[in-house]
């Protein structure tokens, strides 16, 4: 049984990562792959607890120090219940924001804090996805997108332009230190033509020798 | 202002630690000393809900490793929320279990992972106390004590006599690890005879100057 690959979809809120991920998904389903799609914080029955434990009541009740524990937690029981038994077993998985977001969003407040994220991620997590699709977009797009879809759990979007143009560029930072795994799409088009970007984008690397 | 006392209890399951914590901290009191008593896991509003997380349900739903990392979000969050706080104002700090519990529990089963343990502590915590008092004895007497008491939340404390002798010695070796700030005492004689001998040995520790 050969390793499936492990694909992330990253963006800033409203770029359409999650309807990307899911639309991702029905294509290589379509295609034959055998599909899971997942998402962070969550994907698994612990990380799910955890996620509620952070991401609901007060915001200020943990410190971002804290935080990033509880996140690295809930990933750490992610990759081992979902991620790796699905790659282990030949699928593909597909994950909604992963360790790429918590360098994003855990920075953003406290630039110090992308070495502590760093340090955290090689000592508890240490695997990268095979594949990261940013969907890149300019932020009043985006934001006009997620408003129109706010949740009480969101409190990590309710962030304004000016925020989400440092996030764009935080991202794209990002894209340029790990090349070698990003590809990044305009997210601005219609919803099924960044699909088919999205899917051109990822088969070349479907083929690709499998990293296992 | 001067930094209060870190004072941390530890010891093998029904080694009496609770209780010689809580009459260490009516001695104080009693001496006229501004005394806080907590304990881990928990020890603040959110360290109590990763408690609950942890230690309730299916013990084996979570791995070494993401215990690990819930205990040490814990500890962060008790350290910055309870026991750095009160430090700062001066007061004594005694607290049942620190990370020499998680040194101890999570390195029962899985012995490679003392390292990440100590990994994570440098990482995440950083602090030790200034004095961890090891209430010392024979797991058979502590045992029959432990029994005694059991509540559901008591799964860690569910091991054999067998077991309790390797984390005796494991407490043990602690000791010798840490010789500047671990005072070991013979728990075996009634309780009133060793609180006195703990505040004995806690005494000259008070009066050195304070490590701030």
């Amino acid at each position: 049984m050969t390793q499936g690959r492990f694909i992330s979809f990253e963006g800033i809120d409203g770029s359409g990562k999650s309807t990307q991920a899911a639309l991702l998904a029905d294509q290589l389903r379509d295609l034959g792959h055998d599909v899971i799609l997942t998402r962070e914080p969550g994907g698994s029955v612990g990380a799910e607890e955890i996620r509620s434990l952070v991401l609901e009541g007060d915001p200020d009740r943990w410190s971002a120090e804290t935080e990033i524990l509880l996140f690295t937690a809930a990933r750490r029981d992610h990759l081992e219940r979902t991620i790796l038994p699905a790659l282990a077993a030949g699928k593909t998985v597909i994950c909604d924001r992963f360790a790429d977001s918590t360098r994003m969003y855990q920075g953003l407040s406290r630039g110090d804090l992308r070495s502590l994220v760093d340090q955290l991620h090689s000592l508890m997590i240490g695997r990268e996805p095979d594949l990261t699709v940013l969907i890149d977009m300019d932020p009043s797009v985006g934001l006009a997108r997620a408003k129109s879809r706010q949740t009480s759990e969101e409190r990590f979007e309710d962030f304004g332009v000016g925020l989400q143009q440092q996030m764009r560029q935080g991202f794209l930072r990002l894209s340029k230190e790990f090349p070698e795994r990003f590809v990044v799409i305009n997210g601005v088009d219609d919803k099924e033509a960044v699909a088919g970007d999205v899917l051109s984008a990822v088969t070349p690397h479907l083929q690709k020798g499998l990293n296992a």
